[in-house]
């Protein structure tokens, strides 16, 4: 069985709050029509501060494609071998235990993928499995579980490392003030994420069964125009509307497991902004207190793309809420317009330390 | 068992020969002193011929990455529908038996990747499963057919359809003009290819096992600079050389698999150069003409990046030179450096045609 060990998250330590954020989008967009109601959706967010990898007055300034790349390296380089480090000790295993890195990002792009660093840099073995994956945004953190659960189950001795880097203020644009462009200002944060999925053992989410959906002809709704000055973000005013049809599609996911999407005791859920989590809870019948995980990450850190479902798990983790049986699911959002969804039951394996004292002990039994 | 069906390949109606590939090149950088050296080496790579989307006066302008990047999608959008449908037909199946789709593409950016777009006008079921990666470079088709491989494992009546789409030539750098840059600017092409896995049934190789291997402290010999221009391939002289490190590797999979590397039935290997291509048979101790579809790949196509295995694999069945029982290796290898490597035995199953028959038959009991 495999299990969603407790992630590990990182936020940087430079922090806007709304109150800045709507001061600097007042002042740098000064007159134009359609600011008004950009201050009103990011006021509504309910994002009260996020957190970026550089001061404020930096991040304003576009430095270029090029540069903007190469400070997501040396930020990604920087910040992803602690949050690993620390999912590693999460799942009691180190480096060598991995047998796959699935690495989501899509605010930077590396070729070869930070994957090839990591392995030469924080001990993993050679013939660690790289699965980097850019073009999924935000349901990326929901499809790197999923694709975990999947590898566990071809290979049930295996675990899977999941990292997610996403430094969405690199893809800040000056020029774009559409509606959609100017709310994203006000959205999004940069953070860190990383879990492990152990193939056997471990405490955590058991996962049980996963799907995807795609919502037919929504390409367009959210994308990437990809220019000269790097990645555009484009929001289609259609995309809050989007838990209406997801949510029989997450409804049928609990059923076909045998499962009241109504009862489960924990909802791992993608705070892509407040109507998306008011919307799901509304359609699928489930108090809006359920979701308290994904309303603290949103409030705490903003959208902080595929890094809210392992933001969210996190907090449920430290939260110490759920006992041994109880039944969840994790839902990530993002382009196509993707859903990624699994279900699964806590489940409370030997703590990480004992493990590691029994495997020592076993290796060396002369001691 | 996971097979691998037969792929589909198309390339480009444009065609560059290698005497017009050195004219433009002795035109273009006329009387820089690295130019002799790029020009032999571009002769000794064999290239022929390749085939690429616009015609060759189109493809030496840059009309910026916006523009690059919007041919690749009108390109690609174009040309994979085509290869889709013959790669279904070749495995029996159709788009509504495809559980998975692995889109691999290094030459264009699009998010939502191209595979949102497959799923809503060729047919296939919105709950498919997407695995777009991009920065696995040319060991990208090796790759997609060992996740393929283990997404069957997992689940093993389930069809994975890879898709190979790479336009090298949207990523020509008029001005690059290291060695390295116009040795590749004489040595990639463009083509679009795409094959199924099919958990069960089918006819071609039955993957029976498949690893990773990165080689150590190697991940600046290939890589892309990434620029307000898009981007930048930069390839390092010891890349030639990696083939002496990798072919214990190819080794040793073969001897865990019970097989003797020198002695398969059938050698897939990624045509990256020529250099490559000796290497490994040297280093293998297998005879030159093992690699003889490789061969034909580079010198029709030159290096098309992530789909030669998958065109040298196409060669093969049409070649109808492996028995049932026959045994083979496929190795693609890319930036890292990495190799994905998956040894199997040829099997026939039923053909398509008799297959779809018996499908129908058993789905309309009254016909």
């Amino acid at each position: 069985m495999a299990t969603l060990c407790k992630p590990s998250v990182s936020v940087p330590e430079h922090v806007i709050t709304m109150e800045e954020t709507l001061e600097f989008a007042e002042r740098v967009h000064a007159g134009k029509p359609q600011l008004p109601l950009a201050l009103r959706l990011i006021r509504n967010t309910g994002v009260r501060k996020r957190h970026i990898v550089q001061p404020i007055e930096q991040t304003l300034r576009h430095p270029g494609f090029e540069e903007r790349n190469r400070i997501y390296e040396r930020e990604s380089k920087k910040r992803c071998p602690g949050v690993i480090e620390e999912a590693l000790t999460n799942a009691g295993l180190v480096a060598h235990d991995i047998d796959v890195i699935i690495y989501v990002s899509c605010t930077g792009f590396l070729m070869p993928s930070l994957t090839a660093w990591l392995i030469n840099t924080m001990g993993f073995r050679s013939d660690t499995r790289q699965i980097p994956i850019a073009q999924l945004g935000c349901a990326a953190g929901g499809a790197a579980i999923n694709r975990a659960h999947d590898f566990c189950m071809a290979y049930p001795e295996s675990n899977v490392l999941i990292v997610s880097c996403e430094l969405c203020s690199l893809c800040y644009q000056p020029g774009d003030d559409g509606v959609g462009s100017l709310l994203s200002d006000g959205l999004f944060g940069d953070a860190v994420a990383a879990a492990v999925v152990r193939g056997s053992g471990g405490t955590g989410m058991a996962l049980e069964r996963n799907a995807s959906y795609l919502i037919p002809n929504t390409e367009e709704w959210i994308s990437y125009a990809v220019r000269a000055t790097g990645f555009h973000f484009q929001l289609d005013r259609r995309v809050p509307g989007t838990m209406e049809p997801l949510a029989p599609v997450l409804r049928e996911l609990a059923t076909d497991h045998g499962w009241d999407i109504r009862n489960l005791d924990f909802y791992i859920i993608h705070a892509g902004g407040p109507r998306i989590l008011d919307d799901l809870s509304k359609f699928l019948g489930v108090d809006r207190s359920m979701f308290r995980y994904s309303w603290t990450t949103l409030s705490e850190y903003g959208n902080i793309a595929s890094a809210v479902v392992l933001d969210a798990l996190r907090r449920l983790f430290e939260d110490d809420a759920a006992a041994p049986g109880a039944t969840g699911i994790v839902a990530g959002f993002g382009p196509g317009i993707t859903a990624e969804m699994a279900v699964g039951r806590w489940t409370a394996g030997l703590p990480a330390a004992a493990e590691l004292d029994l495997a020592h002990a076993v290796g060396n039994p002369i001691s």
